[in-house]
């Protein structure tokens, strides 16, 4: 959808949704955090058209939220890191993940979960609270 | 954009964003939370297409983020206020806010901030962290 950008409001919601807003982008990032790097794998689990995928991958690499850099593998494949701007996303998306894990399904619904990668355990619930205050 | 729903999706994060991941819809939100309710009022300060606001407003309400409420004023107006499941995204819109706040400005750039409603001092610094552990 074509809307009137926010890249010079002055509010910061505004101009982080300017980026990562729209629906795809933060899928996106949440299978960056995941551990996913190539464009097949990104095209494989979100299911979108290759076109859509390629134009949000430029777009968050141009906002510098993702890097483009040579295969870990030494192949000529291209993979997608997250910069540390796109790390910082982190919370972001565990306050929505917690949001939707609360209201968006029933009980006993089952629902994908954040583990720890060693003990394999499911991670504590978070709470955003006032650092100095 | 035309995309794949997911609204049965097991990801409470793709679940979220099936309601609230749309770009305008979580500026609708935010607005909300600092206190416009009228139709008019959230048209002028968005700036956006009246069908478009209308779908949007139309669709929160459907998923039980904003309720349609008559007039404070005993006029004819409809409001619009947050529900629970409303008021309970504070947390992603802060995550984001303070992600804009460092990413999305240079510094000294001036960004809007949140002010305590009745001191009207800057709102601290928040953070999110574990509960349990």
């Amino acid at each position: 959808m074509k809307h009137k950008s926010n890249e010079t409001s002055i509010c910061p919601v505004a101009r982080s949704l300017d980026v990562i807003g729209e629906w795809w982008s933060l899928l996106i990032v949440r299978d960056a955090m995941l551990g996913v790097k190539r464009f097949s794998d990104f095209q494989r689990r979100l299911g979108m058209a290759k076109n859509i995928l390629s134009a949000r991958l430029k777009r968050l690499a141009e906002a510098g939220v993702l890097e483009i850099v040579p295969a870990s593998d030494g192949s000529a494949y291209q993979e997608y890191e997250l910069t540390e701007k796109g790390k910082a996303l982190q919370p972001t998306l565990l306050a929505l993940r917690q949001w939707g894990e609360q209201f968006m399904f029933s009980p006993g619904d089952a629902h994908s979960t954040l583990v720890d990668k060693r003990s394999r355990k499911p991670l504590a619930k978070l709470e955003v609270r006032s650092i100095d205050g």
